[in-house]
């Protein structure tokens, strides 16, 4: 047997269901079939079998379904990611868990309280958690700093947090109701995920929208939520800002603020001055590189390709450096000596 | 034959031999397995075979070497990652190049230039480009905006650039020539890459080196480069600032300048003021976090876990959001309702 | 005549009479006495006959008065600085509303709108606006740049903004309803200043307090303006952060946002992406630093006194500027060569 | 005697002569007169006679001179400014300290080193220091800051300094050689002044010139000094940058970094991370903003004018903190109530 065999038969690659191929759907085939490690996309489901079919044929091995129940018993599904539109959530969900299938469903869970709570009693009745709900913010490094920081204490508890959620426009068919239900839904998840506690009351102040908003679009809004313990979080939503998309956040502690999303690293307001930390190593500092660095490379390997630096530049690098030392030893310009570029690195 | 069997047979996962088990190809190894898409570690090895064997039983189907050559010619190696000293470098890239094998290879290519021109002449005999060097800023989100910034051409031609490389501190071993080979080197490589010239001189100005630096480390320096096509380079190189990692450049063009590494976003200096890019959508500003959000989903799933936002987070925002709606319709404060939280939550 | 004596003839100095001389009116006394240009302390006035006296001495030519209306009647008083506390600003205002002076009112003009109403009568009696309100913020550059900046019109009307008024810690008499009074009541002004608007209706929304304020005191509070026009303000009120003091605001237009206090330069939020001005001059950039170098040289000189850079400094710069131009002549390094530096300039 | 008159008798005003009225010499006139406290101008002088008229015209009791000389010798003349072209200071320095009369000399002291050592040496045969040279920085408070903290220690020793130098363009006549001696000469002062070091040596690094700046100037440039103590220092001068002017410092020491002049406050680098200091109190805050509602007050008073917030603004704040006060005891919304608004204030 193999050693590749064997690791197979240990630990097997995860076979995904992608149900839905909106932008979304199509997006998330495109992460799990190049990005994801361990996971591959098995199966891809869309009321219109047409576009499922298309995007089934960009993915080594993925089979393309009409019915959602049909890729979730298809051969090598392991596992169920939810991009289809949120009322047909509630179906997939149970046919999900009726199979006992790990699920990451996008938001919403389901679009209302009451159906939310048929699936949590499936669920429930299961026995054992499988669904996991798509707040990817829980997943934002800055988020996660944040979350951090506030869960180390030395800021205190917190006492006011202020959120701003900006986009640039909206479709043709987003409503007044939908700012709530659509954008400021996340704030409402990072509001208790953040802090720990339930949202108990809900108020919307509503200025005269901008002139700019689409007619009957009652944009922007402020939304201020009360928490059961007592904190309060202020919320600008505002769909049509027409500059950019900005999600920012300023958690208000008793003993100095923390803010995320403005273009730079978290900052904290504390009896140390403004400011915010520095990163101590290169690898801290460079993760993301690396892992782009070996990615890119096994891309282009399995294509039988080469990218990135080559050895020229490695050669000339030393060349470089052997300048360099000699300037440092002698106090005096050095100058290069390179041989000619050899045709294979033109 | 099963889906899965055949997108195998026509995509194969890279068997990837990591050369090298100190830190650097420890962390590989962690990243070939666990992050990186289409690939997996197959060999190890290490002149300490019992460093590379415990590595090895970190990940599944993989297989510890004492020897480089042996890790080559392995079953089901279909590329290297030279993580090991600079000095071995120069055989161990022979060896690949001798099996036409893809090499991604930790900086240096080999430690001085003449070594360099002789694994370039192998290369060159075996006719296609078959080596990477590890230059991985090449790969950092913010020196490439630097660089699509300067290809774009509107801040017209660089003139000059001014880099800073910090480190907290430094091994025992450091030498003051090190700061050229193993510091500086990386500034060479990114000036090299930024401006398309090759370096034509070096000067190195040393200021009275810090009380803090140790015995006999001239730290810091001042290093210019100067470039074929006229650009003058400062870098100040500061091994033991004792506070931090810091990397940032600014390139001073024609038309403006731009800045990265300090913490917040690319800043470009120009006839528009001072300022950067705002993200134009969700996606731009969260892809990080979908990544990571699939990518934690899959790893729990395959450990039969759960992970992030459960179905009572998605039950919640649905009540909440219930209650925002109400509070936006009436204008009134609107408490929320809320089931009591099952124990499957807890 | 001499020519001296001809300009105080035309256009006299004003003589000041400070009323109050607790740590703000001695603030105003050291301020028009060292710094502003054609003024001085005539008098000054408080109930506490010794601590105005103290005051006089220090101040050429100032008188001290136990008493406001003297103070006002007092040879060459010629306008009102009220820095008394409010309940006595009524009378004092309608004193010198019957005196016919200028007077610049610490706020509140006075401590209710009734009474407020009685001084607004008086003056319209008069005939013509003789007082000024103390509010500050109005001559700040910052919040001047975003009142030029909303009047521009480029970044729309204005449909929100944020503010955040923060303090270190408060004198324990501080009470809960002092955080409006004395606090928000500068978000009041700005708001009525900024958007040219009146306040149509104030909502109040109270966090559970900090652990950290003092007993009785409900702070941190977040208060709602709704304006005549419908924009809406949102307020962060805490008095007693720890950290600092901060006094930020953020104008949310149709067309982008602007943003003050937050230790940089007014940022814009607009298409054109996040950033601010570049001073365009010298001048711009360097104005105050000339109005300083004159005042500290003025004043050293009326002392008998030198200050600032010295003759010695300026043959320095001169022989290090030779040097320049013979390193860039020659593109050399180049020896600067000073002569032995004289005791006067030791 | 009045009050008034015992005052000037005890500390009269320092009567200014100016000498040169260019752009520079009109700034500094318009200064003294308007802005300076316990200074006027008394007299200007200028080789275009005309120029000086209608400079001295402006300005209440100031009388124009054709010589400098005449100038310092007029009646009520206590102090000299000298904004001349260089060439000039020589002579009109001697003739200032002939008269033993206080000098703010605009830089440079005279165009080079052998005239500023006759200086020198005149000022030494009087015995004292009388003359002070237009440095300017040295009053700027990011400078101030900078050098305060230097002086504080907690950073160490200042092992570089990088600076920045551009302005957006220069006029026809300006050379390269000005590069140095008009420009790179503030950043002489500062290394000297900041580090309380000669220079000893200079480097000039010229890289290919910007196709933008006039044909044979060669901007940019990159000059290097090292000081006595064994400091680098690193300057970018770039007069041609098209976009702003920048002048920005950053020192690099032994325990941290610390940067001025980039739009925001002064940044450091250390153990504790990036970031700076917050204000304590409002009046470090405001100070400026207070100066200048007086200044403006005083200006509006004795021309028989008024500015700033009237009673009508200072009644609409008390209406709104009774309706805060209000809503802040209720909990509720509360309706802001104003008299219909007087014409007197419309």
């Amino acid at each position: 047997m193999t050693q590749q065999a064997r690791q197979f038969a240990r630990r097997p690659s995860l076979g995904v269901a992608v149900i839905g191929t909106g932008a979304m759907g199509a997006d998330h085939v495109r992460r799990v079939d190049r990005l994801i490690s361990g996971a591959h996309v098995a199966a891809v489901a869309d009321l219109d079998p047409e576009r499922a079919r298309r995007l089934a044929d960009t993915v080594d091995g993925c089979v393309a379904y009409a019915d959602a129940d049909e890729a979730l018993a298809a051969p090598g599904v392991d596992a169920v990611l939810l991009a289809s539109p949120g009322p047909a959530h509630e179906e997939q969900l149970l046919a999900a868990l009726a199979r006992d299938l790990p699920v990451l469903c996008e938001k919403p869970l389901t679009p209302d309280a009451e159906s939310a709570l048929r699936v949590l009693e499936a669920e429930q009745k299961l026995g054992r958690r499988r669904i996991q709900v798509g707040f990817m913010r829980r997943f934002d490094s800055e988020f996660r700093r944040l979350k951090r920081l506030l869960e180390g204490g030395t800021l205190g508890r917190p006492l006011l947090m202020h959120c701003r959620h900006r986009n640039v426009r909206v479709h043709d068919y987003f409503t007044t109701s939908m700012l709530i239900n659509d954008s400021v839904v996340h704030e409402m998840d990072c509001t208790r995920w953040l802090l720990e506690q339930e949202i108990a009351a809900v108020t919307v102040v509503r200025p005269r929208p901008s002139s700019l908003a689409p007619e009957g679009l009652e944009d922007p809004q402020v939304v201020l939520f009360e928490t059961a313990g007592g904190a309060v979080v202020t919320v600008e939503m505002f769909a049509t800002s027409g500059f950019g998309y900005q999600v920012q956040a300023e958690a208000v502690c008793e003993r100095g603020t923390a803010r995320i999303g403005e273009g730079h690293d978290l900052l904290v307001n504390s009896r140390a001055g403004w400011g915010g930390e520095i990163p101590q190593d290169f690898i801290a500092r460079f993760a993301d590189a690396y892992d782009l660095e070996v990615q890119e490379w096994v891309d282009a390997a399995r294509a039988d390709r080469t990218t990135g630096p080559t050895a020229w530049d490695g050669y000339a690098a030393a060349a470089v450096c052997a300048a360099g030392v000699e300037a440092q030893r002698t106090g005096r310009r050095t100058e290069v000596e390179l041989v000619e570029r050899p045709d294979l690195y033109a």
